[in-house]
């Protein structure tokens, strides 16, 4: 039996400002910075050791893995980073507050946007200043690769292919491997693992900050999963950033 | 011209109560984040952008290395950790309070025991608690690999072959690399690049926290170095700690 951790990034800056965050680079919020070191504290009480961690090349899921990784004496362990494991890209949402976006669009669209499989945000224009191709970290990308909005099953196709080409191969490898990432594409990676159908992935959401377990068997295809809560961490938890 | 720089952790908590430290796995002291961040400013002041970072397995050097790269908005470049760049290993001097040994053995064999390039600390012995070869960390290591103790010679031996391997084809590749390690793997890079004698190198102290640049030419000898400093950094800057 092989096990994995997946962990979404403690709160944002942008999660307290309510604001559509997708591919913007922000920091943890306070609150943030204090769920991922619960988080380690929680999987370092519960015995949990890791070989390999892998994480997206935002800001907020690096440093949730930072923090847990040095609250576990586990900084010194390899830790692979990958656009592939970055946040649903949010299209032209990104930045803006959803709150006002409920209020000019629907909730009912809004809730669209953000839950639904299939539906893409508007997209990004390149001339955008948000548009962020020419931003180092994703110099290996194709042109054509930098997505300008996407769904989650856009987001599930370069999860799973990143999985599949750089997970997959360590977790049969015998190591104990953590991901770090966001609620989107933690969800995208749930939606393949549990083969969740686009209908029921939509009222599935993933807690901040909290170590998801995944117990696999020896092809990989899931036992079961469960929560790594106590007390404290079951308090602070939220669900409502993306 | 090709552009390096290395950078000796901030305070630890094991500078800051006078002990030698070696190979134990110790935190920064507050004033060390703090040395971390001062770092991460200045470079990303004076227009610093690193593509790949190295440093060792130890937490003070990757815990300086978060730091900087945070402040520098890097958070998401290959890191690459290899016991070959952590602080020579103290043997038996390990955990012991510098001023108590001084009065000990006299402060002429300890300064020996430090800034000599020959001279080996007592070994450890290998049931003694502090003998670390079982950590996790370490299990790449052959029988015989694991240090008992090291003069700065055998140190600069294993950081030199580290540099040759993994470090130049960076630094040939084009990377700007910045390398976070200890005040005696420091040394022994630098006694290697500026080809300084075993007697001149007693004197040579690096500074915690203070980026070292070294300039070096298309066959990677070194040009010049420098450091960077401002009014801040050079107020908090230590030499004594190892």
């Amino acid at each position: 039996m092989k096990k994995i951790v997946l962990i979404r990034h403690g709160q944002s800056v942008w999660n307290l400002e309510n604001r559509f965050t997708g591919w913007t680079d922000v920091d943890l919020s306070e609150k943030g910075v204090e769920e991922a070191r619960q988080a380690g504290r929680i999987l370092k009480k519960n015995g949990y050791i890791f070989d390999i961690a892998f994480t997206s090349v935002l800001t907020r899921a690096i440093q949730t893995l930072g923090i847990i990784l040095h609250e576990m004496n586990l900084l010194w362990i390899p830790v692979y980073k990958s656009w592939m494991l970055n946040e649903r890209h949010y299209g032209a949402l990104q930045g803006l507050n959803k709150a006002e976006t409920a209020a000019k669009y629907g909730e009912k669209q809004v809730h669209l946007w953000r839950r639904s499989a299939s539906v893409r945000p508007p997209a990004l224009d390149k001339n955008d200043e948000r548009y962020g191709a020419s931003d180092m970290r994703y110099k290996s990308l194709k042109e054509g690769e930098f997505p300008l909005t996407e769904n989650l099953e856009d987001t599930e196709k370069r999860v799973v292919k990143y999985w599949q080409e750089a997970i997959v191969p360590a977790i049969k490898d015998d190591k104990r491997v953590i991901i770090s990432a966001h609620g989107n594409s933690i969800r995208a990676l749930v939606k393949y693992l549990d083969n969740i159908s686009p209908d029921r992935i939509s009222s599935l959401n993933i807690p901040t900050g909290i170590p998801l377990v995944y117990e696999l068997d020896d092809d990989l295809e899931p036992i079961r999963h469960y929560y790594l809560e106590n007390g404290d961490n079951k308090a602070s938890k939220t669900t409502d950033g993306d």
